[in-house]
């Protein structure tokens, strides 16, 4: 008999997805939904030298330093990350918190920062790295958005990394973006709403009613270490989509301390190559989910979490048309098959 | 200077985009993202002959029959539409309304329908039929849906057609799918919300409020007729999004009525042949968006209507972590721009 699909809800948000095994692919045949694109040449490539605009660059040691006059020389032979302003930001200079109207609508100047992380090695992508780059880059993200997180009008900060062609990243060598906005956006509203919801029902952080769940439980388990577990998440918007906690509860991500970016650094780069080795190097996103920057209360019902969402299907009409994404491979099975892999 | 990008805002859901115009990219750019992709041969095809299995078919002449004995060698040479369950159905049979609970998670069977609306030529997609076979094929949708709206357990009916394989459509033949489920989807309870606390506000429909400064302002609207307007939304998920609402008040999709169903197929495929044109056959999606199958109220501040959603971009890290879609073209030049197309 054939297995009935299983709708779960998300227990932040109230959003469902729908389980659907009933086509029964194995594992492994997800890789060829997830093209990764071809490579681009060197030759050409904007990212392959020290940018006059840098805002922020670090060396080999990991040291980090502002692109002034005495540093240049010894920045440009040495460099190995740097944080640069986007040529093309999606959000930028403009004045900000005043409410226009258009007849019925409203809208607001994309005021902002896009910023974009540079790690040095044109065919290196974060799986690939030394697990010292990988951490350089953490750290990249935490102090760059400390300094963003001050300035005004910024709301929310997020971080992401878009892996290949199919998952938009448009440039073939490495980076991450950062992007500074000033509204919370709708997914983070959502969650930290039905966060706080919960908090008020259960007394306890939804998110840490998860982990301990999963860290019980096993099954849907990928990787782990003392400060950090990457699982399948119960509820996925794709399949073999991967969540990544902090095991100590903590709203924010720019909290993260040197010994957890190291750990982190090794979970991250655990559950990467779990799925490069896995599904043939897939397109993939990855996004950091944090509080925003200010506002008080949240400390003690959000937990900031790395998710990984892999471009194993496309989202259709249905998917579109209602939000309840559809995966046609349990995560339970997705994570014993991402486990069972040597890293 | 370099035009500052809008932040906008829904007015039914809250949510934000952002219209991102500053790489200035001229709207026939836009084709080369939006791949249709190559035809699959007709020998093979499993939409080629009328199936068996369906629960609905229509002859050239519109007329509807069950496929019962008597009728059926009529059909099989005379059949022009058919209505036939998905071999492979993402919702089916199982037992509803139950609750189940793994841990801190909720979840239910995927109790359901899931239907194919199969048209007869292998080669023609909505926008080249003729326009009697659009208006059959609406007339499908709405007939299904009035049989599926009794049944058991089925809150929400989902109708979607996906064009080419970047758009989720893995068999080539043109299809329609109709999707009926336990659940009110999480995109659909949202705008049901947004609707009724508009309406709680200022005592009118938020949709019809829209539509008639569209309407008076003309700079989206990109065709119409008596009963339907097309426009590119205010706020858009994509680049060349187009919706298409009735002009009259309406809730519910399973009204519309047989002279409602010819204009809306000559506004649909207006649309639809505007975007082929356009840009060069792109693969998009179009879902209707309807009230719920029962509950009452949602009369007063709900409207039906379609949304029309081109593959024109890739929604990478920032849009899947935010919610917030970037559109690189403004939708007041993208209207223009299919308004020009001549139909």
């Amino acid at each position: 008999m054939k297995h009935i699909s299983e709708l779960r809800q998300d227990i932040v948000t109230g959003d469902w997805v729908l389980v659907a095994t009933g086509r029964a692919r194995r594992p492994n045949e997800f890789a060829k939904h997830a093209v990764r694109g071809k490579p681009q040449p060197k030759k050409g490539c904007p990212f392959e030298r020290l940018l006059p605009a840098a805002v922020l660059v670090y060396d080999r040691r990991g040291d980090n330093f502002r692109l002034t006059g005495k540093d240049k020389r010894y920045l440009e032979k040495n460099w190995w990350i740097q944080v640069v302003p986007n040529k093309y930001p999606a959000f930028g200079r403009g004045l900000c918190g005043i409410e226009r109207r258009t007849g019925p609508y409203f809208w607001q100047d994309g005021v902002g920062f896009h910023d974009v992380v540079v790690s040095r090695d044109h065919n290196q992508p974060v799986a690939s790295m030394s697990r010292e780059e990988v951490a350089v880059i953490l750290r990249a993200y935490r102090d760059r958005y400390l300094l963003l997180k001050d300035e005004d009008c910024i709301e929310y900060i997020s971080i992401f990394y878009n892996h290949g062609r199919e998952a938009g990243a448009s440039i073939y060598h490495p980076h991450s973006q950062i992007i500074a906005a000033p509204v919370i956006p709708p997914d983070v509203s959502r969650s930290l709403r039905g966060s706080a919801e919960y908090f008020r029902k259960n007394k306890k952080c939804p998110h840490c009613v998860m982990l301990e769940f999963e860290l019980k439980d096993k099954k849907r388990i990928i990787h782990m270490n003392k400060d950090f577990a990457a699982f399948c998440p119960f509820v996925p918007r794709q399949a073999f989509e991967i969540r990544i906690f902090p095991r100590r509860h903590q709203s924010r991500f720019e909290k993260v301390t040197e010994s957890e970016i190291h750990s982190l650094a090794e979970v991250l780069q655990g559950a990467l190559v779990r799925l490069e080795r896995g599904l043939s190097d897939p397109a993939y996103n990855f996004f950091i989910h944090t509080a925003p920057t200010y506002g008080v209360g949240k400390e003690e019902y959000y937990h900031w979490h790395i998710e990984i969402i892999p471009k194993t299907s496309i989202w259709a009409g249905f998917e579109i048309g209602t939000g309840i994404e559809i995966s046609t491979i349990a995560p339970e099975t997705a994570a014993q098959f991402l486990r069972k892999i040597k890293v």
